[in-house]
């Protein structure tokens, strides 16, 4: 079973073997869909390519192209489901659905499908944006999401399973529509962007900027602005504070024994561990797995972390002292580990090697089954992507978009911009109600004698 | 006792009332000497002002003014005690010794005198500075390491109890010597900065730049700045991350336990403990009290801190919905809490105030006094400022002072700096020693793939 | 799912309406034979009883009766890897292999049988005893392992699905075999014990002693015992220290995070919980769940325990202070919860409740699907019944039995008795090697200053 | 100073040498007592004997002996303090107060002397006993609580500087006044009964019991039933369940920190510790230094302990294979470790060694001194034994005083007795309102199914 998951994570990665992109985040709605959808998409009589069927929604629309607009009830109750784990969204529906702060935007997006995207799609149309869609993926699209959101008469192309030159043609439709030219980008990736760039760039004068979440979306954008090449302002909201922490230190500290458990059954009290890396990622797993009573040793190269994990409680090493006597080795570096260090080779019997960074080059699997296949067969592997953090994710999306599609002229330049400080904080903010936490305000005076404004921004730039 | 050491510390504050100042940081050797010292200063024949007194060194020096070189040798065993305790500086002191990256270097230094810093001072001229140094404070001399440091021919003007006369009368002796005049500059507090501002401004033309740790001389520096009459490069040794991260998360999550059992003997297992301000040194102290015992809740202004408190397992409430029940407060907002909040006339009997904040002004005494003195006969407060971590501050410093001092001409501008990131990073691993932290070091292969130096600097700066 | 689940579990326990009985424990192995087993036993062709068949090992033997006894070689896989997951019981094969303690012994046993009971059926044969086998459940019997058991020549007489017929006859045709009689009882849940008791009560006059490890079990030797029934010695090794922490504390604190996470997939970040009681399993569970951010709060009958929860930093409240608040409620009372508290209508929307406790009896789900239906579909009920810690139960069996086997006449009485200290303390120390710990050996001095023996008992019977 | 602490305390035990006694436990009033009390006694004018002096209360009584009557309204605040400090004692004061359970009882005891024994005694005559009292410790006594207790009528027979046979004096004096016969003995450490056994052995007759609360004490009435000279019931409360969590566990965890930080100014993150025992005492310094990130190892001889102490997360090793590398040693073995292990001779240069066990022979200090001059040198020692908790064992000898005294005749027989579970339960509950806990009461449907009390007793004896 487990060298079935890793081989279709590595046919699932084929296209991207040279980015590195956080795979696919699961909540519990998308799993049970994951069921339903396998079983219609698995079916025989579904077999034909959705560009070749014409489909139409109740109401007679046809600008769209998914698997089969007949999930749309089913894919309809999964958004609800997932509105209600999102209520910072729907707050944010909620407060500014009067304004209308997106009315007149025309929004192309490429992003995962999933019940909780279709969230924030619903969300910008009821601030008054126009949206067309494309899936970021070509496998992790839920259909009866798709079918949902094209029922909802939004334009949505994207199915699971498309093929390279499907998820291009997809992309192009949302583009260029005959009536329509957008005039903001939010993109997971930057493909969306990189299409535009190549084949409509004059396009770019009626867009007011781009907003891009993941690590290779952003890589690309100050690539593309170092050059000189970035024609409009681009946010990166990969890189917030509140995205970072829930991204890194919060999903990884929640989801390292879960996952492990689920994979292996390891029971965690006394057993010794090497953590790779002392980043927000390590720090989580760190946190996690010595409260439950493990034995937590760490590497890392660089001396600040070190000194923070060694003030933290846990013994710096390097992995060639250690490899011998733990029984796992846990990956969070960002980095190349395995090829290097060979360090299956000495890891002892039974002992399981966990990847929680987010590139899947992090362990070599197929250079570890050839290189050491007995080492392998001693070892057992997962790979764990969870994330339950995506609400502030597409939170954080929406109010990028609106800073930008609001923002005077010229406050932004052609370059990459943080999400302001302010905006992160609302980000913030709004998921508050998750937990009863109630804010104090500041008065006048002690805002005064802090020399910042009664609702912030309170800290400065650098703080995390 | 309580009272006393409150009205002590009001009086000792009276010079800083409106600066924003972490007192006096203490440890082992400093604390021993108190006793001693007073003991000396406390005797009736020793009632002479230190500016009347002609002194001589055993070798007949007589360039500094002290309170009594007999006290010499006692304070240069504090000064032993003290290298054993700070091996980071004493390994730079090994490194940078053969290099003497300091030669030439004439360093006019105001601080805090004590043991700590009279390592840093004496590790300056091992590598080659020439140095002269008043206190930065007129209470906080540990008047045994003035007399060492002068026997060890270095030219000190403090002692412990300076009028404030005295205190700019030790600075100007320190600024301007007959036959030397101070290429750069060590400030704490920014006293210094302004005499020579103010007096001496002209000697800016030789200054290679300024080294300032103290988030008041910071604060003064920037507005300097602004004001555009900064006229050499300054270095703010205050907000590196590794100093940010020892000063408040690390040394308040040790000491706030230790701070209230020694003034309270509190037991912290069941207590009900109000933590007001998440930011590093609250963090720390929820950290410290929960890992005891104790059920903690914590007030924000800041949502994105709010937030946090709320991932790690604290109910943020506002004060006024707890205050009642509360075993202690424990403010660490670096703001005005009392006078605004008027809590401690809500609190219940025993309830233990504490201030973690480093302004005094964060509970303000006198209102308490006069304000609610049933209600304060009700509490305890406790003003804790312990540190632990004078060590990287004093390598930050020297650091600091190589960088600046060494660094081409036109890299730093008229302006303020954070210590460079690589900086940060090698303060970090001169600390590492002590733990026996073994740090793993990147192949070529992953520093290309990470596209990164394979000595650092290993993460962006915004990375804390 | 979750209703068929329950519903499922409902009919499981049919039989045991009224017994308290801890449900089957699960394993890695077990879980993957689980499909395997369920793929066999659901195939159509194989709906004959196997009463009806005649079955034989490959060696001719025949007196057994299990599913399929081709099943061997995959059941036979499955025992292999269990070994490999219960050292403590391959030390103690491997050590006490050569003495042959059980030579002569004839053990009647009535437990689950799945990988982990095979392991030490197995050991007690390599020790020296003969053995036939019975299942104590009738759900629970790992065909694939029954089928091993039978091929290596165990006489086993069980298969899951067992009718309550069945169940009695197997139990009968271990007992009864023609040339055979036992001399030693090994039960779990008291069923073997009341068979023979009502059956074949002069069998008691040959047998040495009765090892039972249920609560259930154990409760009804107390009855007899106090109403003068026990003819032989019994040894409770439910009660011991190893196997109580081991079953409870260890287990619960390791199962509670990955239960909840299986089921819901739940963040536990900022989470409210209260805690129904803080026995073993409650403060494994507050322990766990306090380590990952959740806030916990607990209720007691039981001062002394409330007191212990107090210090630990968890609120004691009352279920229904709290209820109306709170995201999660766990139940580890060991009592009926819910018929008296009725708090399942006060719950808020989405709150999951939880029984760790060993009986389903402790939320009544009969009463809380009619009784509040609206309720019960605002929150959702998992049972985790998890166990890892079937080594410590097994080798405390094993020990027991030698101890009775070989304790000199007269030594126990017809009475039920604790494991020994020193055994307890034994099972403990086989499982060291786990964990590569290393005991240190008391020295004669220290052990004459202390007044004990060199090798244990260490400490007094109540220390826990 | 810290020999000259180590110094003071083998004087201090010269007496007790080989006695097993926890040292005198220390508070907030009573340190503030000692400067005060020693300001008074090193005073010159009062070097006579106390029982060369006629003393007499304001009334005009003079049936007592202490230092000086003058010291009474001191004494009398530091009890009203105490009073606060320690509501259960005050509260069973109030609820039992009503009916005199003690009407007729005629203490006499043996204790500490110090505010907290004060509120004690006070409690006893409250409840309706008269009380003779003496000091079970030559060095311990407060001489204001002393004044104070006789000016409320109390004939004490105590003051700090006993000789022994000042000692033994004043004991002779409680017993044997001329108008009284004692039926109840409090003692700690077991030379009040001792002393009776030996002179007054007659007084047996009409005594109705023992309660002791000292290690050694109830090692003597073990030893004089075991012997079969026990005349009377004794009530052994050290060993309840709720006395030995806070004396051992809680106690621990709250003093280990804060006994190192003000002996050493340690800094505990990041250091290395090995902690020799995983008992009571050692689980509580484990989770104190692990929460404070200090990286913790463990020794011990017990196997049951050691893997406890794996399940939690600690590396169990022997001594040898880690003391070159730790920071600190803390013993908590009640045994006698250094002599054997010859370890200080091997431990690194400022390596911290902490007794943490009850015996002072823990660390043998002479042996280590004469044995290893350099050795010491290079390490540093601190003996602690704070105590928080004294509340418990007070309330714990007042119920066990109620038990006796009220019990039918013949329930208890001439033997020693734990306290009642039921009674270990109320001292529990007595301190639940300090943490304002909230105890739920079993429903009688529930108390039913567990059968029950409904007031207890709640657990098995064996549960701890």
């Amino acid at each position: 079973m487990q060298i079935q998951l890793t081989e279709q994570k590595q046919e699932f990665n084929k296209r991207h073997t040279k980015t590195r992109r956080r795979s696919l985040s699961r909540s519990i709605s998308q799993s049970s869909t994951e069921s339903f959808s396998s079983a219609y998409s698995d079916s025989s009589e579904d077999e034909s390519s959705p560009k070749d069927k014409l489909q139409k929604t109740s109401k007679g629309l046809s600008d769209f192209c998914i698997k089969n607009i007949k999930y749309a009830s089913h894919g309809r109750r999964e958004i609800e489901i997932a509105e209600q784990e999102m209520p910072a969204l729907m707050v944010l529906r909620k407060r500014a659905g009067g304004e209308k702060p997106l009315a007149g935007a025309k929004v192309v997006g490429c992003t995962h499908i999933t019940a909780q995207t279709a969230v924030l799609i619903e969300t910008l149309c009821a601030l008054g944006a126009q949206c067309r869609w494309a899936a970021c993926n070509i496998f992790s699209t839920q259909n009866s999401v798709a079918a949902a959101l094209a029922e909802a008469g939004i334009s949505v192309f994207a199915w699971r399973g498309e093929s390279e030159e499907d998820f291009w043609w997809c992309i192009d439709r949302c583009v260029s529509a005959q009536t329509w030219q957008p005039n903001m980008i939010l993109d997971d990736g930057g493909d969306l962007t990189h299409w535009i760039h190549k084949k409509y760039s004059t396009m770019f004068l009626k867009i007011k900027g781009i907003v891009e979440e993941s690590v290779t979306g952003v890589y690309r954008l100050y690539q593309l602005s170092k050059a000189g090449r970035l024609c409009v302002p681009a946010m990166n909201v990969n890189d917030s504070v509140t995205k970072q922490k829930f991204d890194n230190l919060y999903c990884c500290k929640e989801s390292i024994l879960d996952g492990l458990k689920r994979t292996t059954d390891v029971m965690f009290g006394g057993k010794q561990v090497v953590v790779c890396g002392y980043g927000e990622v390590g720090k989580g797993c760190c946190a996690a797995l010595k409260a439950l009573g493990a034995i937590v040793y760490v590497t890392e190269v660089d001396p600040i972390c070190a000194l923070q994990a060694s003030m933290d409680g846990f013994r710096v090493i390097k992995l060639s002292e250690i490899v011998r006597q733990v029984d796992m080795v846990i990956t969070c570096t960002g980095n190349i580990v395995s090829r290097c260090f060979h360090f299956t080779m000495k890891c002892k019997n039974g002992c399981i090697i966990c990847n929680m960074g987010h590139s899947n080059t992090e362990i070599d699997l197929v250079w570890t089954y050839s290189g050491c296949v007995t080492n392998f067969l001693r070892g057992r592997i997962c790979g764990i992507h969870l994330c339950f953090c995506v609400s502030v994710t597409v939170v954080s999306q929406a109010l990028a978009l609106i800073e930008l599609y609001n923002s005077p002229e010229g406050r932004y330049k052609q370059d990459v911009y943080l999400l302001p400080k302010k905006m992160d904080e609302y980000v913030a903010s709004l998921h508050l109600s998750t937990f009863e936490a109630h804010l104090t305000e500041l008065t006048d005076e002690q805002a005064k004698y802090l020399g910042i404004g009664k609702h912030g921004p309170f800290k400065p730039n650098y703080y995390r």
